[in-house]
């Protein structure tokens, strides 16, 4: 892989660089510079006590969604902060999650990104965005 | 254990039954009604790619501990949305998250929460808050 | 005016019972269940010190296209919380906010709004949403 | 007035430059480097439909508190993102705004600010954030 590899290689090649990520097995489906798309099949680990997924699953999603989308036009980034609003319980075989860039820049990327079910883009689970700093 | 019993109790009780949490293996240390404490030890499977503690676990602790006191005051409760402002990266080798309510209410109960290494809390890693919703 | 009005007209008598927004001048240029459009008209004491216009003008036009926009389906509502994302800085003749209703509820609703110039949608100056509860 | 002068007179020249500012009426009682008060009396004008101050002035005051801790410190700044969580109605002859900068920064300024009625900081109307660019 190289320099120049397109933004689907590079985030696959990022996403297994982490020990959390490994461990929640989250795939890369579609990325191009500004938008990408992940999936996540449900597991039982993920569970909350009401048996919906966990918020830190939720807000790991919209948060990578969010970095992921700022890494495909700009590199390496830190999140800020991140936000989400919780719209349903989170019930569902895969999880769909899908960033945006909302606004790149050279000192702050605002990013935003929608938790749906596989199938289901509809009836959406949260919603969230994020501001990320680029690092180069 | 009975409806009686001491928010301490009740929150161990809980943070047992969710798969989650169980993985993460969060530790309730302190509750009193409306105010809690959280303990983490570090594990590998929590870094993300450069080693510092994933936005996924980061958020996950300030909404536990936030969900956390409100339950300590209202019984079981939902997020409608939660924030995080990431400070500095998080790196130690066990994490505290204290949270609070800041305005406790029928329909609605605001809380905050901030995290940080045992023993700094000078040195915050991340603050934030959530809005919840008494579910009783 | 009855009860029965379509929300254009409702949410027009609205705008024009409040002192502040009286004073700011905002028109309701489009209203369906859900959705809706407010209009501003540059004045000079909106300025901040930079002659952009004022934080404060900015907020309360997102907070108030998420409310108008809630309202617009369920009446009167208050809000929890709202959060605003600076995209740029903020000049135009004719200011234009469009509020919508991400999620609608018994309990909360979930809203949504977006501030440009007139006539230039795809520069946005900034972003928001709100968490409103209704009061009826 | 030099470089050299004290926050608080640095900070009572800057208020007195905006002319939103200037028609609010914002008074600037307190400021040491990291943070600052301040104080606006009520006014007819700043109501909305109800008779509570409109969420803009509510608004305007956490993002101006906010943003004044961060002048404080570090010159000039302009603001990312601001949020506003709503406790209880704001209604009082005068109000008070504190705001404190949370973690200061090279890239980015972290600053939290309260709202209550004057006498009364247990009783805090709404709480906020905001995350401030530095210019210099």
């Amino acid at each position: 892989m190289t320099e120049e590899s397109d933004p689907l290689s590079r985030l696959r090649a990022l996403s297994q660089t982490g020990a959390f990520n490994s461990w929640l097995g989250l795939e890369v489906v579609a990325a191009t510079p500004g938008e990408i798309e992940l999936r996540l099949r449900w597991r039982p680990e993920f569970a909350q006590y009401n048996g919906f997924v966990h918020a830190s699953i939720v807000g790991g999603l919209i948060d990578t969604a969010c970095g992921f989308a700022a890494f495909s036009m700009s590199g390496a980034v830190m999140a800020s902060q991140f936000s989400v609003r919780c719209l349903r319980p989170a019930v569902a075989d895969v999880f769909v999650v899908k960033g945006r860039v909302v606004k790149p820049g050279r000192r702050q990327i605002f990013a935003a990104a929608e938790l749906f079910g596989l199938g289901a883009p509809e009836s959406l689970f949260a919603v969230g965005d994020s501001i990320l700093i680029p690092l180069a």
